[in-house]
């Protein structure tokens, strides 16, 4: 694809996890001819992983193989093309594996990744993931079978179509007085505050999630809500929906349930924070969380 | 809540299927106790449905019917509170029930709904038709049950937890010399055209999402995405993320396998569509659409 910009005026910094330079190719998901000849071409190649995070180069660059090399018969998902080369992630079919859970080095690995590598890697885990979830049909309880170069998968009783879920989440920071406000949860690192957020639900709008959620964990009233900017999250796949909203006041109402703290912060408290200053108010999030882009917008305009 | 306003300049036109106005009470969700007495107030009210269309009052709103005429063992979903009342909608669990398909009157009986009542039953809807969905785990192929006051599934056997899918979906004019780029598909009544749109894939921002599928849909290269407003759209559940794409130029190359027709319209175009005009250029879509939403932002700014 055309490389391709969102708005740089609402969007300084790119997000974490987007970017991603394979055409994704949808209309040769269901074309079988065309797909084995994909797959045979020797340019193709397979993404490397260890269980299911990333084998890096000794450059730091996501490491793929060649797909000749892989059991004929191995089920194969289609990232995409790149040069006309498709890249593929192998599907490990194995009924009631355990979920995939975060290990604990991955961030870390991802760190060193480039922007591209890093939004390939995070499509291709939200796939496997989400075939790991939907072996057997919700509707029947049959199993299903990967179908589309594993962009869907249908029942082998019922014939129901299942399709990659990605679950919004809105991500905010409410602002009052020139302020914004940040959350924490217990089990962060010490310090550390980050934009509020959680899931949309059905019947809602974006807007209208933001307020709810506000609302419930800080007891803050949304007047006005911008949107500001997007990013694909890959654990396991949520679209993260980044706003900033006005409210009505900055009186708080914490649910201590769902966060520990919450505080008012000024945009110089902000750039300290971005900055990584020592004697900053508070230890900002990493700079592929959407939150950090959210942060730096607010702090900048 | 208090009223709740999304950024007025931004968005001109409240969206269809927005602006409910019950208290979702998330925090009652997984509280049996209050829900036990939630349920037991004699002001509490469970929606009246014909099938899954709503069954509309005299006076053209939603009806709702008293709780304690119910089964004692029916399920209920707990759609909100207002003014303290529970408003409730019953879960048939009927394994194997044929899918929700929408029935031919169901727009035809919405559109006479104020649009807080058009929220709501979408709400309810989503909600039952994900229950539908999800009877069966997808990890193990176990049967699930609801729980959460109809706001979660566990599995029976290996008690995975599942939540009520939204599924993003982006809606977008492409823009370029001062005219937006509207299409048909050919199942739609003739002479209608609205704007493109497509899910949003794993892995993928909103904007990406965006530029991806002007470009497979109309051959397209989108330079810049900008954000208009969102939609919950209950057919099942799609959260609709309508926005405006410049795009470098006005050739098209059309993907007639998935959209008939496409066609660049001026403002004046657009306003003689929305305002009904018989000389009008095309069709445009109905009020209680996104695309009625996005076309008359566009064309008022």
């Amino acid at each position: 694809m055309t490389p391709f910009h969102t708005d740089t005026h609402m969007t300084p910094h790119q997000p974490g996890f987007s970017g991603g330079h394979l055409d994704r190719a949808d209309h040769l998901r269901a074309d079988d001819a065309a797909l084995y000849a994909l797959r045979l071409d020797p340019r193709a190649r397979v993404l490397s992983l260890v269980g299911f995070d990333p084998f890096l180069t000794a450059e730091g660059t996501l490491a793929w193989g060649p797909v000749n090399t892989l059991d004929p018969d191995a089920v194969l998902i289609l990232l995409g093309l790149l040069d006309g080369s498709a890249h593929f992630v192998v599907l490990h079919e194995q009924p009631n594996e355990a979920p995939l859970f975060r290990s604990p080095r991955v961030m870390e690995v991802l760190s060193v990744l480039g922007p591209q590598d890093m939004a390939i890697y995070g499509a291709a885990r939200s796939l496997l993931d989400w075939h790991g979830r939907h072996r057997f049909c919700g509707r029947c309880g049959g199993a299903t079978k990967a179908h589309k170069a594993g962009w869907g998968r249908r029942c082998t009783v019922c014939e129901s179509e299942h399709f990659p879920r990605v679950d919004p989440v809105v991500i905010m920071l409410a602002e009052h007085g020139g302020r914004a406000l940040v959350g924490r949860q217990a089990s962060w690192p010490p310090g550390r505050y980050s934009a509020l957020a959680g899931f949309l639900e059905p019947g809602e709008t974006m807007e209208e999630a933001v307020a709810r959620e506000l609302f419930e964990e800080a007891g803050v009233r949304a007047t006005r809500v911008r949107y500001v900017t997007s990013q694909p999250w890959p654990f396991p796949a949520q679209l993260m929906l980044a706003c900033v909203a006005e409210v009505q006041s900055d009186a708080l109402r914490i649910a201590t349930e769902e966060i520990e703290d919450a505080i008012w912060v000024s945009r110089d408290d902000v750039k300290a924070a971005l900055a990584g200053e020592p004697e900053a108010k508070f230890l900002a999030p990493p700079r592929y969380a959407v939150a950090y882009t959210l942060l730096r917008h607010w702090a900048e305009t």
